[in-house]
């Protein structure tokens, strides 16, 4: 049990890991642990509308540990592609640190849904990356687009950057949010269209 | 899709619910939506040391859905009885309201793993508690018992509200926090002890 609560103190840092979109209403930025708890009870939520029949509960743990690597290496948004390789290893790194903590068999379990979801080959990763890659666009819909004005994101980027990963997921999903991105772009949420800017 | 995504965002407002813990290391509250995330974690890695066998899905679904009556009524500390049956059924309501907004088998699944948490009947629910009641002794073990000292909670008042409740669901968790409270009481970390208080 020991091992056990040391690692359960050692991922309370996820909460203090900083993302780049706002939870609606607050002026703070979300961190990664309550965005992680989001995405689960998402994937609970939507999992009759996954592309291939999932396992759940595999869905996720995914889910649950997907972020636990920022703890050494914080949170980097999406469209930031350079240095992706390095950031990753460093990530996957942190995993190795901080399930190694643990007891062998729940260390290889942990290592291996974080491996998995990286992949993102088999139904669950897929279905989980469909539910990561589309959060943060949920709520900047419902947020003026905070997190694309204020870092001078396109609604083209958000479409090429997340929707093969949402559409190959969660199809109803993505063509759900493609109509609601269609009529935002419409209304001028996006970086360099900076109509609402400010 | 659209009914779960208006859930989904309605539920981000757990992420403003402050509780009494600070995560350690931060100098603000934690609120429920990282506190769920955290609980689901600790389920995962602890549900080998359930006292009956538990399916870890249903487990996990319970701590992921047990506190989003909160977004209407606030978190309470859970020394605080008084009024207590008045804000279960203020948080039942909020529950109904929220879990109201999805298609009708989601909803009626939904409101059933809230009312089971709280009946705490089931060997899932019972596991669910031991960890939702052990969370805060693990943190305040690691942080000088940061939100009993500033409670004013005893020792005594620890071990009799969450003892029962940790020891039905988890007894090698209530073991080995037992321990340590004796430990920490020694110390002096306990409100009425004011040794390290301020």
């Amino acid at each position: 049990v020991q091992a056990i609560i040391d690692f359960i103190r050692e991922i309370d840092r996820l909460k203090g890991v900083e993302r780049k979109t706002k939870p609606l209403g607050l002026q703070r930025f979300e961190n990664s642990a309550e965005h992680s708890w989001q995405l689960a009870v998402m994937a609970l939520s939507l999992s009759r509308f996954s592309a291939k029949a999932v396992d759940v509960l595999r869905t996720i743990k995914m889910l649950l540990l997907h972020d636990i690597g920022e703890i050494d290496t914080g949170d980097t948004i999406v469209y930031a592609t350079e240095g992706l390789e390095q950031r990753k290893k460093a990530e996957q790194d942190a995993v190795k640190r901080i399930c190694g903590m643990l007891p062998e068999e729940l260390e290889a379990e942990f290592v291996g849904l974080w491996l998995e979801f990286e992949a993102a080959e088999t139904a669950e990763a897929k279905f989980a990356h469909a539910m990561d890659r589309s959060i943060p666009i949920i709520l900047n819909l419902a947020n003026n687009g905070q997190s694309w004005r204020e870092n001078g994101i396109r609604c083209e980027q958000v479409v090429k950057r997340n929707g093969p990963a949402v559409e190959a997921g969660c199809p109803a999903l993505w063509a759900y949010l493609k109509e609601e991105l269609d009529a935002a772009q419409r209304d001028g949420w996006f970086g360099a269209d900076r109509t609402l800017a400010g």
